[in-house]
Formats: structure tokens, sequence, C-alpha cells
């Protein structure tokens, strides 16, 4: 179908905010219509990467697509952003609606605006990461989702669209936050060992620290509160456990910023 | 104009690999037609916060808008992503039209998505924050932009849509970079003095550090080249020229990234 040439159409009219042309002709006897924007569209998508802890490793959360495009493949959580929702709406009800996860803070970490990224038309997405405890959430397919599930991180399936590029960059991005901010904390107990501490850091950040520095290190902080000796029978000897002093450490992130440090690695 | 109602509307036709539907109908002996993507569609725009150091302070590079909407009003150079361009492409070409600045690093820091922050239509901005040394560029109104200019950072003019909001956000990721990288050396000469880098850092950070904690700071670092005396006159005693040990900062941000800490504030 050959259309009237763009540059010959001029603006008509504004509805609900929008502006934009529109103008019919007849081609082969029947009435056709080229209706344009003003500005250029395109769709919006958020997808979600939700990193959920079990004590050991990272997991992420995939779906397995429910219809096309690549329909049958796993794929991140995440979906169109509607006319009435903001980027960060849209992140939240797509991710509940196809997994039944919700309520997890997400943040921002990038835009994937690759031309051909995705095969129906010309979509955007907005990456949103989150850190969860794995155990914390049921996960369940629905909505575009025919399953929902976790993958440890160094287990993936092949992904759909560009979704191996947008996990890779989530998971920079996670690395980047726990130089800036201690995010390991919200993945343990209220009470923790030393040594869980240190799984943790070493899930985030995909490195082994040596056990003695470590220790030294965080107790030396002063965010760590004795909370004495573990209750739970070890085969070892039972471990200090200990708990994060948030309110200090929130003192001295606006006072005392390069204390806070020492809890980053 | 009422128009038939959406959900009668079937999806009909692919096109250029969009999909939409398109119904016509008669309206008041008129005929009307109501054509609908079968995905919601907004425009994206990209808005650039060029923040230039003149050796004491920051500026922000602003334009004066030529066009509706908020005409005569200062705001951040930018505009609407094309088709077949990235929202990267877009930034640099916005910023080029519209200021004759170019081949400037640009990262992405947020996406703003409230839904009226723009009049004309729905529109979601992705901001970039880019940082250069000010007499590098010769900035020249352009495109819809009636003139372009520096602004002190802390003297800015009231900002069209939500652009002070994003500068707000600009600002507060130019110093959580610091903490991860030393960007402060892209602003200084091959050879700088101690307190002229202090300059740099306490622009960024937006607070003073102490004079002798800086320098044993610095100097400790072992990423400082003594370079000899400044040559320069000056009216106290000729300072200490160095310059920045790229090569052994890049080694060590991958063996030994605790060591490169040592220059982040």
């Amino acid at each position: 179908m050959s259309l009237f040439p763009l540059d010959k159409i001029k603006p008509e009219k504004e509805e609900e905010g929008r502006y934009y042309n529109s103008h019919y002709f007849n081609y082969d006897g029947q009435q056709q219509v080229r209706l344009e924007y003003r500005f250029p569209k395109c769709s919006l998508t958020a997808d979600c990467v939700v990193f959920g802890f079990d004590g050991k490793d990272l997991h992420i959360l995939l779906i397995e697509r429910g219809i096309e495009a690549f329909k049958g493949m796993w794929a991140l959580p995440g979906g169109f952003m509607n006319p009435n929702e903001t980027i960060e709406e849209c992140a939240e009800r797509e991710l509940w609606e196809e997994t039944k996860v919700r309520d997890v803070y997400k943040e921002q970490f990038g835009v994937f605006s690759a031309i051909d990224r995705d095969p129906r038309c010309r979509v955007v997405t907005v990456g949103f990461v989150a850190l969860v405890r794995k155990s914390d959430f049921e996960v369940i397919g629905g909505s575009d989702a025919k399953k929902a599930q976790w993958f440890k991180e160094d287990e993936l399936p092949p992904l759909a669209f560009d979704h191996e590029e947008i996990v890779k960059a989530a998971r920079n991005h996670l690395k980047e936050r726990m130089r800036i901010e201690p995010i390991a904390f919200n993945l343990l107990n209220e009470k923790f060992s030393i040594s869980e501490l240190q799984q943790v850091y070493e899930a985030i950040k995909g490195e082994n620290y040596d056990r003695r520095n470590f220790y030294r290190k965080m107790i030396s902080s002063g965010y760590l509160q004795n909370e004495g000796k573990s209750e739970e029978p070890t085969p070892n000897r039972r471990p200090d456990l200990f708990s994060f002093d948030t309110k200090q450490f929130k003192e001295d992130e606006t006072d005392n910023p390069s204390q806070t440090d020492s809890l980053l690695f």
C-alpha cells in the first residue's frame, strides 16, 4: 500500500492533548487514511531484573512468555507502559501481573533503545533492578507469563529480546551500588553471623574475600553490634551474631560519609 | 468528537512492522476514522545536563526555547527521538543541533515519566549527564533553541517543563559517580597543582575539604606523579605540579580495586 507523501500533510487538529495530522485520499478506488502524529511515537516498556538471594547464591526471576513475540522463551517480567501510569507504576504492575511479586524496592538502571530490539514494533525499554530474599516471595506465573521461576544467575536459559544484555547491565549496576550503599544488610536476618554477611557480599560482588580481612573490616566499621552467641546447633563452635546499626549509619551518611565507606567494597 | 468504542476495534493489519487497528464509521454525516495502535504509544525525548567547569565553579548549559511549549523560557538542550535512532544518538544530535556542542561523553542517569510533564502530549524523557571543561566549547544556539548559554549552577533561571527536577537528579548522579570513578581528572590540564585538583573535587561534591587532609590523601594514593615546579609566575611560591597515572589506575581497577578507592570521596 503506497501512502500519501508525509511532507504534504500539515498539522490539522488537537485532541486530548495530542496533535496529529490526518489525510484522506482515494487509492485504487478505496478510501485510505494516513494518520500521523506531530511528534514521533514509540512504545515504552519496563523490564524488571529481580535478584533473589538464597543465603548462598543470586537467582534471577524469569517468566516463560505465553504470547508472541518469542512465545515459549524465557524473559524478564515486564510489559507496556499505559498512558495513565508512570514507568515506575508500569514496572510495579507488570511484575505483579506476571509473577505475583510486589512491593519490592526497584530502581532504574538503564534505557535500552536499539532500533530492532523488538520484532513487533519500535519498543524502548526501561530496566529496573531489585534485590530481595528469595524465600520472601512465592512466584506464580500470570497475565502474559505462562510460568514464573527463579534461575541461578549462572544457569540462565537463553532469553528473549535483548534480555541477556539487560541482565548483564543490571548485574553491573548491582556491583556499583554495593560501592555506595550497604545493600547487603537487606538480605540478612536481623541477627547474622559475619560469615553469613560475607556470603552476601561475595554473591553480589561475584568475588571471594579473605575471611580475616573481611571480619576485621566489618568489625572495625563500628556499625555492627554484638548480639551474643548463636543458639543454633552447629557442627563447629557457635558463631557470634551481630545486628546492623541502621540509626548510626543514617546519621553518619549525612554528617560523616567517609566513615560509612568502611562498609563498602 | 465522540469516537467508536475502542473495545469493538480488532487488530487489522500490519505495516512496516507496526500493528494497528483502524475503523471507519459515519458520525453526523461525516466519515470519521479512528486509528489505534496495538500497543500504547508515547513520545520519547532525550535531555542533556551538561556541566561545565571553569576552574572554580560548575556551570550548566541551557537553551532559550524558540518554540512552544514554554517558548521564551530556558530549558535543557534536548528533543524527540526519531524512529531511526537510539536514545543515545538522539541526545548527541539534539545537543549538537541546539548548542553546537558534540563528541562529549554522556551517560544516562534517569527516566522522567510523570504523566503531565509536557503540555503537548505524553512525553517521557531520558536524562543524560556530561561533565566538560567549559572553555573547550563555544556554544551557539540553533534549531529549536533561540540562544544557548552557560549558567552558574547556583544561578539558574526558572526552567521549562520538569527540568529543575532533572537538573537536581543529574547533580546527585554526578556526586555518586565521584565515589566510584576519578572523574575530576578529566577537567584538569595534563599537569595540575593539588589546589587545582581540590577545586574540582569541591565543585563536584559541593563541599569543602580540609587542605592538608586532601593533600595527604591524594599524595598517598600513589597515582600522582610529581612533575616539578610550576613555571607560572605566582604571587606566592610556585606550587608543585602533578600528573595522573592513568595507566597504573586502569591496571589497579581490575586487579586491586580497593587501592583505587584512595582517590574517591
